[in-house]
């Protein structure tokens, strides 16, 4: 039977049927085999071939930009400049994944001729990457296209030299689909084979496709509910396959006295921003503002105030990540020992707008129940008498993406002492700064220990491609066994010859 | 109540009682608490120290040589030739990752220095990889050196910056008492923390040390049973950590008829000596040799099993290996169309010593039931007469560390065209040769797809030194935070600069 799924706008909360249907087995079936097909296929094109088609299906998001950020707008509430912004990173990052393959140090070449060592005679051995196979990628909620469709999963996968089949996202059907189309027609425009990329709609259906012999890898971007639900099913699986998870992030900030005494008032606006940026609705989002007590520590909380009391009130993405905010924020000021400094969980607008929240408690009182992430502009200020209180509430924040720390020169001594603690505690360490706004490079990692992440792997940067391929090595193999990059007179890769790292010429 | 533990001379079958006990909580307690704190203190020492750590381990397993190899043969019936040969590829491994350490490349060290870029002003941005924390290493029973105690895994964890806790294996525990002293008498010379080595008796300890929150990660290779009991242990914890098991291989061997027509006997001895080294006790052991039929593979197929005929009797490790080949060697003879060319299941010698065995199948015959691991001297020739039953059979090989070919350059582009089904298959390819006797260098792999391991990585050569560490990130971070790879002056590592590859100087 046909099931036709609906999209809601959150500025309105007005629930409306699209023209799609949920994907049924048979076309499940069409799908994955095409992937299958598209993968052998890709597999014999060159590095420079995989580069055309990242830039060709950035070219076709760019020329449907006004399109898709409508589109967007209508979906998630998000305002059109940070679609915009985050349309311009999505097609950035297809581009800098283009640059990457072209350069193909990702390939990790290796080579150890035959010889003579310290065990005796050796074979012949070269290693190199090879992609996994089709991947499966779950894209989020609050990143319409820069981790969803068209996103970073699906430009590190495709730049690994996978097809990719997206799961489009419930909250998002419309744009899901508009940004797969786009970035159909750059393969087409290059002559890809039809299954390089595909879509499938529906919750069943993105389950049943995890469970697909044919699939390699998922990566995935979410709930740790949902995650755990697709980590269920790869474990019935016969075959097991890796999950790349991003999970969830509470993301503290240290501020210290002197910071505080050098720059209150420029931190408490910059953290306005970033907890309010996008309704809050980002994975790096501090949740959680640790400040010294006192009056610096007061002054610094009303400046916080005043600078979120002037902010617009912001567009939840749907009642899903509504009901979770506003249950959170009750069960954060139920918790002991916080008061509300700003808003109340009784505001409310049109649809699924909310107002910021700041609260506050005493670090020592701080428990688990007051760190657990609220997904949403609110954040906890936690206030600390002295570095063993300021520990010992540290520790019951969830491990995170990130942790940052606003400090002054004269405060280094202690940093480098706090060092290994924070550096434990997370994937990125930002220094005067704020965690939001993820830059997009060769030297990024995104991820972090559990629960903010399930791997040792980044879904951010160029190293993200690492996570769709596999090692393979060949020996004694004869030139036409090997692929190009291995074979003794290519140069256009980096590779590691008899242990020496050579240069491409 | 203090546990006994024994050990087994597989040569006379006699069991005895050692001076090991079981490692108790309260010793576990102790152990873990120690290899906690030595990661918090080899984290500060730079790479120079760790590569000196790695090779004062291997001059101290050295100094040991003769009692460590006469005490091994005692408990696992290899050969002296063996386990000499064994120890010095374990010297080797632990000085060439001190290579590898004080080379560098392994920190995958990145700097994104600020500036504008597409997508506007961006942070400074680096990256480096950092040592995941205590490891837990639990060993073969096959190989009591390179695959256990101070085998590679142990090898390629400390070179990472971890602490590391093995696992005695049951079927060698004075073996691996020495080793672990030797390596522990090494740590001392070099002033290392007391938990830079760690050792745990008995399989429930065992057990226990893979539940408790320090441990970081775990390196296995041993059997899928054992494997699954342990990542059931995973799955419970707290916080996952990855498991990196090495579990089962069948490694086909596809012989062309070219090949047969240009050096039979060759072949044939070559395979005669790959399947009964080490009493066929080796992952990379060919189970499965595929045959052309016809008079060219008759003649192969008796010149092997001349060959093997030749071949003394081999000692199995233990008990455990002697009912598990017993029990391979009933099933596989059970099996429809299979005949045996030499010896049978009743064959017996001192203690656990067995004869090779040599069967054969149609390949139009072959089933799952034909291609279980038979782990020992054991060797199934399928004889195809054509492609078609060629892949046939072959799709019904689990996937394996290797498959090998013996072909001729006439074979070529036939060889092509069964390259994109032989790479998914496996993850070394072997050319005119023979699986057995895995290199260890800078471009090995030893990894394939599920059921030979179970993740992406590899467990032999440098790049498994990957698996037991972890990115991080610094953002805008001033110099005194950065580790000294990271800092703007430092060149003694290779980097990747503003996304350009610099050599180190």
């Amino acid at each position: 039977m046909t099931q036709i799924l609906t999209t809601t706008d959150p500025r309105t909360g007005a629930r409306s049927d699209t023209d799609i249907t949920a994907t049924t087995d048979a076309e499940l079936d069409d799908i994955v085999a095409a992937a299958a097909a598209a993968a052998a296929d890709i597999a014999g094109r060159g590095r420079d071939w995989r580069a055309g088609l990242l830039e060709a299906m950035a070219d076709e998001l760019e020329a449907d930009r006004a399109g898709l950020v409508e589109t967007a707008a209508s979906e998630t509430g998000l305002t059109d400049a940070r679609l915009n912004g985050e349309l311009t990173r999505t097609t950035y990052q297809l581009r800098l994944f283009a640059e990457a393959v072209r350069e193909g140090s990702f390939l990790e070449a290796a080579i150890d001729h035959a010889g003579d060592t310290p065990m005796g005679a050796q074979p012949d051995v070269r290693r190199m990457l090879l992609p996994l196979g089709p991947v499966a990628v779950f894209g989020s909620s609050n990143f319409p296209f820069a981790f969803s469709v068209p996103g970073g999963d699906t430009a590190s996968a495709l730049a690994a030299g996978n097809p990719v089949i997206a799961k489009a996202h419930s909250a998002h059907l419309l744009t899901s689909r508009a940004s797969y189309r786009a970035l159909r027609r750059g393969a087409e425009k290059v002559g890809a084979p039809a299954g390089t990329i595909g879509i499938v709609y529906g919750q069943q259906p993105g389950a049943r496709l995890v469970a697909r012999a044919e699939i390699a890898a998922v990566g995935f971007t979410g709930s740790l509910g949902a995650a755990s639900r697709l980590m269920e099913i790869i474990a019935e699986r016969d075959t097991p396959i890796p999950f790349y998870g991003e999970l969830q992030s509470v993301n503290p900030l240290l501020i210290t006295a002197a910071a505080l005494e050098a720059r209150s008032a420029e931190i408490a606006s910059g953290l306005a921003v970033s907890v309010t940026g996008s309704a809050g609705q980002l994975c790096t989002k501090p949740g959680v503002a640790f400040v010294p007590a006192g009056e610096a520590g007061e002054r610094f909380a009303a400046d916080v105030v005043a600078a979120m009391t002037g902010v617009d009130a912001g567009v939840l993405l749907n009642d899903r990540v509504l009901s979770s905010f506003r249950e959170a924020e009750k069960e954060l000021e139920a918790a002991p020992g916080v008061t509300s400094l700003l808003g109340s969980p009784d505001a409310a607008g049109d649809g699924f707008t909310v107002a910021p929240r700041v609260l506050r408690v005493d670090a020592g009182d701080v428990t688990p129940a007051h760190t657990a992430e609220a997904f949403g502009p609110l954040v906890l200020l936690v206030t600390y008498r002295d570095d063993a209180e300021l520990e010992r509430a540290l520790a019951a924040v969830p491990d995170s993406l990130t942790v940052s720390t606003h400090a002054e020169p004269s405060d280094l001594a202690w940093l480098q002492g706090m060092l290994p603690t924070l550096e434990k505690r997370a994937g990125r360490l930002v220094y005067n700064g704020f965690p939001t706004g993820v830059r997009v490079g060769w030297a990024q990692h995104h991820g972090g220990p559990w629960p903010a992440t399930n791997t040792i792997h980044t879904s951010v940067g160029i190293t993200a491609i690492r996570r769709f391929l596999r090692p393979f090595a060949w020996q004694n193999a004869p030139e036409g066994l090997l692929p190009e990059e291995l074979r003794d007179g290519y140069r256009g890769v980096p590779r590691r010859v008899d242990g020496a790292l050579e240069p491409a010429q």
